[in-house]
């Protein structure tokens, strides 16, 4: 270990970090000075990867949970040679165009493996990681050859810690047992407010302790002890490790460290130039964004082992290749992306037997999905996932075993009673790399897991959420267990698609389209109830409803009104439709699976479905709005309140969401 | 201790639970029979309650944070003489109409304390309970007489410490030294998915020791036990006790207790007839929802006794109310619900004198909201709260001291950066009665605080949320940190009042707004960008906005385009009027800081403020859907993805979210 070299990526750390938040005015220093040895020894000594190729599948993950300390990424990421993030992107700190945003943003910089800002969920995605790690290790590793064998990093700080998420994965991480997690704690002692005391005075250790997790502790700055508490973590296999440094919050600045103020807001000139002096930085311009040759010789060396360590992997690799081509031709599979083995043109659209039901069959959409989901685990092998103790309920269970520390093989993952961070969990499968990930629970408690489908949407991860109980319908459990505004509040997030199928045909469908989608996260809405599989007037509707939309009942060109339904609504709506054509009225029935998806089409394909000019009507047990772009207010027939507890059919008659009152709107 | 009377209720429960959750064909006996003689000895011995008079301000609170047992609380509700749940209530357990519902919904028995059901809440709630007892306690009792002097218990599952929520609400507990706060922990050892050793091998008593709680274990089953348990955890004033209760799910149902299948699903006929032979339960008609003589006398003698102890304490009020007429006059004030001792001729408007700000002074909302915060404070002795670790860029710091152990009068409250817990404390405080609760942090991270805010509406709690940086135009924290979906998906949720003030004046307003509601939350969402005090044409605007929107720029009763604009884009929508008026049109500007108020206004309150055919063009720095009732999508000028990192200015650029941008949209 070069000490010197760490001391001087660690004075460079600290001299970019502290230059490019006063250059931007906005920032938060308190981090990379307080942490700069850690990222130090971590990029120059610890982490197993090769900027040169930051794909690379068995490359070690670090993870800055605290990912408002973003600067010390930055610095590390384009000291040791990743080429995606320039001098001058740093010299551009939080502007527009610079990959160095505000927060590390996944996709911007290939060596950033996950966004991370929102606090506790970088340590909680890193769980994911590790779990993904053991899953395609067991699977694929030899007794001759490990070429699936690496460690997830994190680095996380009070915030992570105090939030919730991070109890549920941490206590999940303890039973799962997984050995190759190391979380660094940068015990700082403060936060926004000031003193952790204030709100913060529990036993950390101890908690980790109870969690299963070996504990460590050590100091920040003694980069010989850091390298010690990391070999310890890594002997521990059976357990993650927390790794607790005792740290000053923006160390190197001499009036403002130790201090709440450090955390979140330039240094200013004068403190910078103090702080410049007491480092030993050499004096030089104001906002020269000092490097340390001695820094950039060492890495320039470091590359070159790397690239020798990467090549080394793949030398094992295409042997382990030769010796197993079946795994070899699996390996491949999992990771291009495609959601199974494909025979046909598409290699996006899977070829699987998805399951068959016939017209007239009376199920619950949850359970179709069950069986589209048996069919598509058969065939696509990397998919992986559960709930959060709701697999009966949520009807998620199949063909495998229980994911634990003595069945890595297993895909099932028993989540337990922790929504957010099963989604969290699921983000960071996904991102690993090599896996695709769903997890289910309530739709009503998706508010739950909320802040995770925003990252899944946000960095285009396409984790499927089974959220099931999908409206009043939910019946006795009553207003604490029905969805009213979700669907609303669901779409509302940008680049999320909520799949709502009418019936069991479009459930299996909306399994198919989930898992072709590559670029953010979709919502299978199921219902808890059984409902009737419909005759469908449109006989290309499997293609068709890849619009967001088909007609499930045409009556003609110019029918009288066009119904506009989604889920279990549709069936509703052709119940409405033959009470209102005893009155010789015409009637259009559209299921509409995704409304985001139509909207999105360009208008052909909207006046396709709607008639220009036609009277359309809504329909759907949730909110009201979003549909006013269809429909006038008074001809939406929605739910607007919470729910009532009392079996389904009674609960929709006291809300008035009957067939009758929908056939009252169009008659009206 | 009368153990044959406890044994005769423990009874009581299993029979009444057993043919309510039959009859319903739905429900959760696991939990009622696994903890009847818990909920015999805390009716029937420990809780210092008068079913004659619920809303005894002095009364023990408890709380079944495993709301799916509901039927454990209403047998021991009606058992016990709290006449507004009836034995026909029970059994119509589920049914629409009863007050036996499929979770505890307050409002609907006054017994209940509060909606449980979605996991770690009702724990978490507790915490602001113990909360306000300590803060009403400081302040009212006297060196002579105690007059707020109670505990809260809580009955907690698997569910509810697993999920999140309650390690942070136990953490703060710890740090809070709650000694009053009493949590059993029904350790059964099986969740929905089968045994909790899938997912839940964590050390419990570990994990809350190292919160700083007093950590007790004992049997479920034996009554002295349980006594001794519970004056343990009474004796102990400096921790919140946990009590660990090896427990058996279901217990009493011969072949199905200690299984999943106990959980949810009615036991059948036939496991019931077994069930009753085993506990003793006289043989009798089916379903004949068996209540034992011996309890019914049990509690004839108790309700005598609560009733004396009432009376008691009732006079002990009266002789405190003799003494300490200014206490007492406050005591009315903070129980009246009244948000300060009012002057004027409505007890619900505030006799606050409001900051006053100069048009033209350039102020950020929250800065704005702050000083309101301060005036308020000062007449509304009974507000308190705090944030998320964000005091000082919420802006909600006020003229007070930090709640600690060692200073209970403190109002400011330090969450420590857990979100959703603290929105559960809030509601906690507010529903304990004589305080006002609120909360504070980010607008993008109200989706942490989300499942408690749904909670909030749905109990009619008006909680107060400031959710500060409402919009892109944070700026440089980026994406993670720009709300874009949430003021639509605030206002999606039944009952929350999403109010979003425009300037300085308009904050006042809101904070008053805010504090005159008693039927349910209300969010302030609030700038973080300085935004300058507009001259308004409404001379009776403080009256006009309580209707939702008010016209602050009129250009006569027929203009060319009325804009709707909400928070700091009713400033972009002024610029943006000025910019075509140079060009002769007449624009009317509408500042709407509510819209879900708006819309539940009558048809001539909105045709008053938006001549009926006019143009309506929609401003908003957030997502389209909602608008749609009001304008043409392309009328709209909104975002409708991710933010980016940059200074907000530039940020608004790129997003192309301009008054030239809004000005382009009105000429076309």
């Amino acid at each position: 270990m070069n000490i010197t070299a760490l001391e001087h990526i660690a004075l460079s750390v600290r001299a970019l970090s502290m230059d490019a938040i006063q250059k931007a005015k906005s920032g938060h220093p308190g981090l990379p000075l307080g942490t700069a040895e850690l990222g130090a020894i971590l990029y120059g000594e610890i982490l197993r990867h090769d900027p040169a190729d930051p794909a690379w599948p068995d490359r070690d993950r670090f993870i800055l949970s605290a990912g408002h300390g973003s600067m010390l990424l930055y610095s590390l990421l384009h000291l040791s040679g990743y080429d995606d993030i320039s001098l001058d992107d740093i010299k551009n700190f939080r502007q527009i165009g610079s990959r160095a945003a505000g927060h590390p943003e996944y996709g911007l910089v290939r060596g950033i493996e996950a966004t991370s800002g929102p606090l506790g969920q970088g340590l909680s995605m890193a769980v994911g990681f590790a779990i993904a790690e053991t899953m395609l290790a067991v699977r694929f590793n030899t007794a001759r050859r490990r070429i699936v064998d690496h460690y997830t990093y994190v680095l996380a700080g009070d915030g992570c810690l105090m939030e919730g998420v991070s109890s549920e994965a941490g206590s999940l991480a303890g039973r799962l047992g997984l050995g190759k997690l190391v979380v660094f704690y940068d015990s700082n002692h403060i936060t926004i407010d000031g003193s952790t005391s204030l709100a913060f005075t529990e036993d950390v250790a101890a908690r980790y302790g109870a969690y299963g997790w070996q504990v460590l502790r050590g100091s920040m700055y003694n980069f010989e002890e850091l390298a010690r508490l990391v070999s310890q973590a890594q002997r521990e296999t059976a357990k993650p490790s927390l790794v607790i440094l005792e740290s000053t919050i923006g160390k190197g600045a001499p009036t403002k460290q130790n201090t709440a103020e450090v955390h979140g807001a330039p240094l200013g000139a004068e403190e910078i130039t103090a702080a410049r002096a007491a480092l030993g930085i050499p004096a030089g311009a104001e906002g020269d964004f000092y490097i340390s040759p001695k820094a950039m010789e060492f890495f320039a060396v470091k590359r070159a082992e790397w690239k020798k360590a990467r090549q080394a992997w793949q030398t094992e690799f295409d042997a382990w290749s030769r010796e197993e081509p079946g795994l070899r031709k699996q390996w491949d599979h999992f990771h291009s992306g495609a959601p199974a083995p494909s025979t046909g043109d598409d290699p996006h659209r899977p070829a699987i037997s998805l399951p068959v039901f016939k017209e007239g069959d009376k199920i619950a959409t949850r359970t179709a999905g069950n069986k589209a989901l048996e069919a598509i685990s058969a065939a696509c092998l990397n998919l992986v996932g559960g709930s959060a103790d709701l697999k009966s309920p949520n009807a998620v269970g199949f063909s495998t075993t229980a994911y634990s520390p003595t069945n890595r093989e297993g895909r099932y993952i028993h989540f337990g009673i922790r929504e957010f961070a099963m989604a969290a969990i699921a983000n960071g499968i996904q991102l690993h790399g090599g896996l695709r990930a769903f997890c289910a629970t309530f739709m009503v408690f998706s508010d739950y897991l909320r802040p995770a489908l925003r990252l899944s949407a946000l960095m285009d991860q396409p984790v499927i959420y089974v959220l099931t109980h999908d409206s009043i319908f939910v019946g006795e459990d009553g207003p604490t267990h029905q969805p009213i505004e979700h669907l609303a509040s669901l779409r509302a997030i940008p680049r999320v698609r909520v799949l709502r199928p009418a019936d069991a045909e479009e459930t299996a469908e909306a399994w198919a389209m989930a898992l072709e989608r590559h670029d953010g996260p979709t919502i299978l809405a199921l219902s808890r109830q059984n409902i009737t599989v419909f005759p469908k007037d449109d006989p290309d509707w499997r293609n068709t409803i890849r619009t967001g939309a088909y007609i499930v009942k045409n009556a003609g060109a110019s029918p009288n009104a066009v119904i506009i339904a989604t889920g279990s609504e549709v069936g509703l709506a052709l119940e409405a439709a033959r009470l209102v054509e005893a009155g010789g009225k015409k009637v259009r029935v559209v299921s509409m699976i995704s409304r985001e998806l139509f909207e999105s089409q360009p208008e052909a394909v909207h006046q396709s479905i709607i008639p220009p000019g036609a009277r359309v009507i809504c329909c759907e047990a949730g909110i009201k709005s979003g549909w006013e772009r269809w429909a006038r207010p008074e001809d939406i027939l929605s739910v607007d309140r919470f729910g009532i507890s009392g079996p389904a059919g009674k609960v929709a008659e006291a809300l008035g969401f009957t067939a009758g009152a929908l056939a009252a709107i169009i008659n009206r």
